[in-house]
């Protein structure tokens, strides 16, 4: 797949990082915000990082570890005079927060700060902050890492990883331009995306294969088990199991609240899958004994993976 | 998943490489038999290893890499005073190796050698190998790497991994003991299985992904793409695609052979699999406004895999 490689010169993150607004919000702080505060502190953000979620231990764990200046006591006093406020919690909070936003929201607002994301999905968050008409830039950060929460947070998460980003109508030039700058500051590559083409871009390569990873585990581990092969299986450890159902391994909210703001794409991409599953299926009960058709299904498949390297 | 941490001290490795026969032939010599003569080297094997590949190229690497003696002209020459021959090829290969065994081969069991393999399939090899009356004992490190070919050889492939072990109907003690001898040379764990438990539990665990992860690739890259997803998804590199295609760039020779030899358990793994994946889309199409059931599916299949840990 293809990939950057070159990290962007610490000068471009500094000075990313010198453009940003003096007063910088979390309405959660978990893996991603923790992370996205690490990162433009090593940039060398010097100014006033804070937030809040509801049970307080990620910014808790972030002041502790020196990457956040205050965990504050709730969501109105994060956002006081905050200049760009970042709504870092699973993707239903964000739409929440957005279909009503708080009187402190509207406040800031209002004041001329920025709003963003850090959501997997963009088309009802946007929607959302577009009916509120509120200066909103999506973002999706596309990194993470199996382990979540503030605790987990690293300042190179983000390095040479696309930061997808999405205006929402109401979305101003200095919007566009200080989350462009966040991206940046963090070392990631901002790229611009319709919320159609993200959503769909997304159901594909990374909605997809967590439903996949989840059916997988469900279809082996917890079915009954009359061969007893889980009870074999289980102990052999292959790579290829552990890769495929790591994602299964994954925040079960975060995973919720994904397919329950990108339903209908996520479902086309699974009735597409389906389909060739089950010409898998019948090319097994048909010609098992001519396995030059399977050689060539999987040559195929080879192939096109192949593509997506050049 | 359970995994056991500790290597194998180089005594046990240095005792089973002493208790292996003085000539050992390779039929077939890529990642896997290269694998295992540079283990069984690595571990003090002094005498002589042999082998013979169609094409020629696996065991001249293996001679120039410097852990095989000879690149037998062919495959009589390689097996030639053989005590332990290893069918190292392809799955039909093996298959078609112990479904009309040559006259050489039948000359060296008749001469007390042992018969072995590393297919990832078990129940047609060993039932072609007892139909013959071979002394045959099945074997399936289950190991590998991304990268195949004697060129991607290394004598830790199998430290820690399990070596299944499937014995024929005519091995006799010392083909067991020998196979046996050899997976702890090489630093693998053997588990002795049936044929029918072995191939159930491959189906689950390697098979099914396998099958997985091609079809995937399909479903995403390869068909019309009227959103132009794929055009982007495929330069946003998410660490989840990558892990759930990596198997789709293995040698298609050797995905034909495992699906036309374990063709009803793998077609059954994935029926059950289709069950829980239509589960998933009627959830989507129904109540994707209902993010709990969603919820309560993930976190029921994130405790299945924390069981596995166990």
């Amino acid at each position: 797949m293809a990939r950057a490689h070159l990290h962007p010169p610490s000068a471009a993150r500094a000075d990313a990082a010198a453009r940003l607004p003096s007063r910088i919000a979390f309405l959660g702080f978990g893996l991603i915000g923790g992370s996205i505060a690490a990162a433009v502190r090593a940039a060398g953000y010097g100014a006033r990082l804070s937030a809040w979620t509801p049970g307080g231990n990620g910014p808790a764990e972030g002041v502790r570890r020196g990457f956040l200046d205050e965990a504050a006591p709730n969501a109105a006093a994060a956002v006081a005079d905050a200049e760009l406020v970042i709504l870092a919690g699973p993707p239903l909070a964000i739409l929440a927060a957005l279909r009503e936003p708080s009187s402190s929201l509207r406040e800031r607002a209002a004041a001329g700060a920025t709003i963003t994301d850090v959501g997997s999905t963009k088309g009802l968050i946007v929607e959302a902050a577009s009916a509120a008409e509120l200066p909103f830039v999506g973002g999706h950060p596309m990194a993470g890492r199996e382990t979540a929460g503030a605790g987990a947070a690293t300042a190179e998460l983000f390095v040479d990883r696309p930061w997808l980003i999405v205006p929402a109508t109401a979305a101003r030039p200095v919007d566009i331009q200080r989350v462009e700058s966040l991206a940046i500051a963090t070392g990631g590559r901002p790229v611009r995306l319709s919320s159609v083409d993200h959503d769909a871009a997304a159901a594909a390569i990374s909605h997809l294969p967590l439903v996949v990873a989840a059916a997988l585990v469900e279809s082996v581990a917890g079915s009954p088990d009359p061969s007893r092969a889980w009870s074999v299986a289980r102990s052999l450890a292959a790579t290829g199991w552990t890769d495929m159902t790591r994602l299964a391994r994954g925040d079960p909210d975060m995973g919720a609240g994904i397919l329950a703001t990108n339903a209908a794409p996520i479902a086309g991409r699974l009735r597409a899958f389906r389909h060739e599953l089950d010409a898998w299926i019948e090319l097994l009960d048909a010609r098992a004994g001519e396995p030059e058709a399977l050689r060539a299904r999987f040559e195929a498949a080879r192939a096109l993976l192949r593509d997506e390297d050049r």
